[in-house]
């Protein structure tokens, strides 16, 4: 606005910047999946810069918790609940039950999704608790997940808690 | 029943136990606070005996995500989806909704709570998934948090993402 651009320049430079933090999130499950984990990854979004990146860690941590959005809002550290209620949680998969928990805790209003075909966490419930969650349906992410469960369906199962 | 012991007896016992996982949630929690964390414990009970012992780490790890529950449920392992679905997990304090998340993610069937007096969460919802949720109003549980809270405001509030 400041350099003289209308509205539609305005909308085409958001639209690259949130598809920017979605690529961020993908680039994170591909760095789980080259590390032979499971390929889900979130990035934690402050005025407009990355604050926290993470990928889920069940393999390589042989964690429980660590799925992509608790490491992503681990790594982001020790933050003010004014910080968190301005942040947009981008995740390529749609957050699981205690992955939304957190996002509700923290009192973060926005959520990106990258996809919601190969799993979908409680959506209703987090929209109903005022957060704005937004399904990009994006098709890297569809065809990361499908290919992994194909080929990994115990620990997926596993990491969904239906094994 | 084996000892040819009547229901009493085996209500009795059966009360023993639930009151010895509530004190060994509630000696994590003491451990906690010794260590100048926030003192909330907790254990993951299966077949009879404790398979995870945890507190909070926000203090000591300097984690977000490491409630009483999530670090209960991080130090049992990997375990697999009949397992869980047995399992109780107690806690010192109402389980926030990260927490209640994660139990529900994971199946679990049973929560017993100490108190709901420093803080609730969404134990309606929780309800309303299935889960078998019981709250104690253990006074030992509300006394150690209501010490805390009057002491350490900031820190309690940062926790549950209201400062």
């Amino acid at each position: 606005m400041k350099l003289g651009l209308g509205t539609g320049h305005l909308l085409c430079y958001l639209f690259f910047m949130q598809d920017m933090f979605m690529e961020a999130a993908i680039a994170e499950a591909r760095m789980g999946l080259a590390a032979g984990g499971i390929p889900i990854g979130s990035v934690l979004v402050f005025e407009g810069k990355i604050i926290g990146r993470g990928h889920n860690q069940r393999v390589q941590q042989g964690s429980v918790i660590h799925h992509a959005e608790m490491n992503c809002l681990e790594n982001a550290g020790r933050q003010k609940a004014a910080v968190y209620r301005e942040c947009t949680l981008y995740s390529t998969l749609s957050p699981c039950p205690m992955c939304s928990g957190a996002a509700l805790l923290y009192g973060i209003t926005k959520i990106v999704v990258g996809e919601n075909i190969s799993f979908q966490g409680p959506e209703d419930y987090v929209r109903s608790q005022g957060v704005n969650l937004e399904v990009r349906q994006d098709e890297r992410c569809i065809a990361m997940m499908q290919d992994f469960i194909k080929t990994n369906p115990d620990l997926w199962n596993e990491d969904i808690g239906t094994e």
